[in-house]
């Protein structure tokens, strides 16, 4: 953990998961307002844009700004996403932090996704980390493995094939690998016999975040399952936003404020004030005017004698 | 466990808790269709009313009448509320097979719920454990510490509060005692703590259900570390309809629809059709038009490849 002060790193994703499931595209002004309501209400990491051509995803055409501007908060790790080497190179122009390339686990969602096959996607992580260490060494490189829980397209994901995905991205050269329930089809008996096995596969200083979906509900009793079995990061999105282009019926992310609401309460610490979190739902609601916002949280408010982790 | 074939027991409360915190009121052959469908889809044990003047709930004003009706079906087990001796008796005349005593872990909660201190309640729960030895000594009597996790009154609720009434009721002679969260202020790690304290301190034979709101979306995370310390039994209510109208800022219970999915994809047996359940949602939208129904697996339906814990 690059924060020592928290327990757990909340990965923001909204701004890449979320904006991209949105047919609409939010104005570059108001993703800066959104991006800086977040940074001031602790959000430590941001996957703040996705390195894809605009003619594919228009909604990302600003990436370089975004980073660019993202790169003006002192301590926020910028995440970007890149499918591929081309995307990669555009990342690390712009100044990211971490890129983070989707693997997915299922041949056909691997085609449908990214035009590849599973091993021409490892193929591509070992290029990019090659380019990383001659461009910018000091960037890391994460490959999550996408539908590693079930896949829409293809129904159950064996467990042997997304570890042994795992184990081939890693010895690629990524520095760490997340499993992705890209299509909310987890449940936590699998998230915990998923991330163990992941862990005794290549060690927990390689094992990334948990992404969890909430399409069914049990969003949050994965993640909790996760951290059950040691994990400590968790890529949520701001009022649920997201869902993924290429796997039908995959809908909405890990809402982030009910997220951090659970860890606080538990006595985790995440480093983000959550009723600072849910003021910064104003700037997306302005952002992307009718969008349905998701989150229990931001209905309720904080209960009566809430105490935050660090006050526990 | 009454029902050797399962592994965990949805006690579904949405006949009472639910409708009880909608003002309008569902016509009674329309609860009768709802029940019916629910007995239809494989739930076991409904909690299908409450016994109170009518003039202060008008909505279960067919106490009587519901209850004969839940009757008819072979192997359901019914349960009523009674707040005091009065309703106990209706109760047992209208011939439920359990009664539950709803009993307040906060002083401020018990008045403004039942008129009465947490003392008097634990009378009460004598009185009416004597009143079934004499009248029906095959009914169970189940003391439920409501706010067992905080309060909207008064905040937070001492640990050992609910301690000393969980053994107060069970001294008095209720044959089980669950812990509430009324109030959806619950998180894992107390939930994990608090029913362990209540094992340890009455024996794991008298403690009863979970019962869990998703007020700030925690409700199935909360499950999930019930079910970790040991704990088979789960309230919750179809489309998460609920609330306690003494309890200002409470909303909605746990999703039955999203409940049941985690525990048949965790290979946990609730004897439940998923798809006949969601199906018996058609009966409450007729019953309440316009009336908001939650859940997440009903908007998404269930995963493809999905198999049930009795296949697993």
């Amino acid at each position: 953990m690059i924060f020592p002060e928290i327990d757990v790193l909340i990965s923001e994703v909204g701004m890449r998961d979320g904006l991209q499931a949105v047919s609409r595209t939010m104005a570059t002004a108001h993703k800066k307002q959104w991006l800086a309501a977040m940074v001031a209400a602790g959000v430590r990491e941001i996957e703040v844009t996705s390195f894809v051509p605009p003619k594919l995803l228009p909604q990302m055409a600003d990436a370089s700004e975004i980073t660019q501007y993202a790169r003006s908060f002192d301590g926020l790790s910028i995440v970007g996403l890149a499918p591929n080497l081309k995307g990669a190179q555009a990342a690390l122009a712009a100044g990211v932090h971490k890129i983070t390339i989707p693997c997915s686990a299922s041949e056909a969602h691997s085609r449908a996704n990214v035009r590849k096959t599973r091993e021409q996607m490892v193929d591509e992580v070992r290029n990019i980390v090659a380019l990383r260490n001659e461009m910018a060494p000091q960037v890391k490189i994460e490959a999550g493995i996408s539908v590693a829980f079930g896949c829409t397209l293809q129904g159950v994901v064996p467990e042997d094939d997304v570890i042994a995905l795992l184990e081939s991205v890693i010895a690629a050269g990524a520095d760490e690998s997340g499993l992705a329930d890209t299509t909310g089809m987890a449940n936590p008996a699998q998230v915990r016999r998923l991330f163990k096995r992941a862990v005794a596969a290549v060690g927990m200083q390689h094992v990334g975040a948990a992404h969890m979906h909430n399409t069914r509900g049990l969003g949050l009793a994965n993640c909790l399952a996760a951290y059950d079995v040691g994990i400590r990061e968790f890529d949520s999105s701001m009022a649920g936003l997201g869902g993924c282009p290429h796997a039908p019926g995959a809908s909405g992310n890990v809402v982030t404020e009910d997220l951090v609401m659970m860890w606080e309460a538990m006595g985790v610490r995440t480093g983000i004030n959550i009723e600072k979190l849910i003021a910064a739902r104003e700037p997306l609601k302005v952002g992307l005017p009718g969008e349905p916002l998701y989150g229990m949280t931001a209905e309720a408010g904080l209960p009566l004698g809430f105490v935050y982790a660090a006050a526990q």
